[in-house]
């Protein structure tokens, strides 16, 4: 069974379309929120979700469309750049680097990034997957594998933290069994916290161990700091609540490894294990 | 911070371009591989990394040229669609929904779905970045953030299981942490004797348990399996070693929960787990 190009989409500020007002258009939009996307939803003549409404009135959906698809003109909706130049770009080599630069500007900025279909009209959805692909426009169209350029995988979200399962196929019990795995680990887990503890080692180390900023004496400074993250797991990173005093008493020892404050740390962590 | 939008991309067949020889440019195939992309890698004029060599030997890659890239003519290395259809593709309304197939399959067939530079050339990797953005093919210019539509993701890997762990950009050594944690939970877990163990279970319940292909009847088989499946965790799944006699031993039981035999499982997973 052939595996997934699993992949990591820059969409920030970028236009995504979501065509359809249901359950599914609705778990479409969520992701790309997540994302930050600039996101048009054009909802067909059926029910909009109420939930939809309420984004598009907190600002997180850029444009809520109640009306049906147009084929004409709606996967280009934002574009205003004339075709004659889209015509000159077939050619590559007449273009300059600065023009490009222009253009781009122009075109990344009004393209769709990504279009995700997500109606019960089976004929209209054909016709989406095909004039997005020759307007070249990755597209999903939900419940329709053959008719997608890309899937939304299994996701495990928490925060800033985002992990996607792919299993090629497999038993879907076991993509959830798999699932609930991850979940345990990270449930609970408070990754701001974590980030803190470690930003705060990091910064009183530049802050009070004065050394040279050549490269071996940075390396010195990021070879201990590796070894000192990597000491605890990520669920004692969260747990621990480290003051600068503390941090202080370990950073001292810099570049001595382990730091004598281990053993004090060790006590934390274990106390907690234990409660 | 802005999050990214995981997806995971189907590309099993298509045609997906390399630029680069070194060692980016592996790990860039060794994903493609996995996804069973048909890979194209242009090396440029320095020295080709030998993995290279032999994967393409092994015609794990399907085109390896060691030359320069061709700015004129590589990114539409295999498209032989004449350029006025797509530019008729330009009008939709004017092309039916039979044409729209044809023509679709011959440039699905043609274009790269993904484009990934992995040079040391500054100005040309621009340049290779804006040409991707005017053929409106996606495209990833290793160690240039902005000039990305696509990151690779930090991956966790093992055989049918892909994990892709985002962090919106979070301290590497925290994801580092996030990724050990999760290789803990999977490395050494058999996921073929998981899904060994989970099939009897189903193809003995379907063979033995002669029930009604009612809508009623198949809920209740399912539901059942679902409780039964969930019961234990992904690891004691790949660790029992179930025979025939034992799943139907449990299966018997049906649609009576928890089986009768479930005390006798539990006793081997605290065997194995107490070894």
């Amino acid at each position: 069974m052939a595996g997934l190009l699993l992949l990591a989409w820059q969409v920030k500020d970028k236009h995504c379309l979501v065509i359809g007002g249901g359950d599914v258009a609705l778990s479409r939009v969520h992701h790309m929120i997540k994302a930050e996307a600039k996101i048009t939803v054009i909802t067909g003549s059926s029910k909009t979700h109420p939930e939809l409404v309420q984004l598009h009135k907190e600002g997180k959906i850029y444009a809520l469309l109640e009306r049906d698809y147009n084929a004409g003109t709606d996967l280009t909706l934002y574009e205003t750049l004339p075709s004659d130049i889209l015509i000159k770009l077939q050619v590559f080599d007449i273009v300059s680097t600065e023009q490009f630069a222009e253009i781009d500007k122009i075109v990344s900025s009004q393209r769709f990034a990504v279009v995700c279909c997500c109606i019960d009209d089976y004929e209209l959805s054909t016709k989406i997957y095909y004039q997005c692909k020759f307007s070249r426009l990755p597209v999903n169209i939900a419940d329709k594998p053959p008719l997608c350029d890309f899937y939304f995988g299994s996701m495990y979200n928490q925060d800033n933290l985002q992990i996607m399962i792919s299993t090629n196929g497999m038993l879907p019990r076991l993509l959830k069994l798999i699932k609930d795995n991850i979940a345990r680990q990270f449930d609970g887990i408070d990754l701001n916290r974590a980030i803190e503890n470690l930003g705060l080692l990091r910064s009183r180390l530049r802050g009070l161990v004065i050394t040279q900023d050549d490269l071996k004496s940075i390396d010195l400074r990021m070879q201990w700091i590796k070894k000192v993250t990597d000491y605890f797991a990520i669920r004692q990173w969260s747990e621990l609540d480290l003051s600068e005093s503390i941090v202080d008493g370990i950073v001292k020892d810099f570049p001595k490894y382990p730091p004598t404050e281990y053993s004090w740390w060790e006590e934390i962590t274990s106390n907690e294990k234990s409660k």
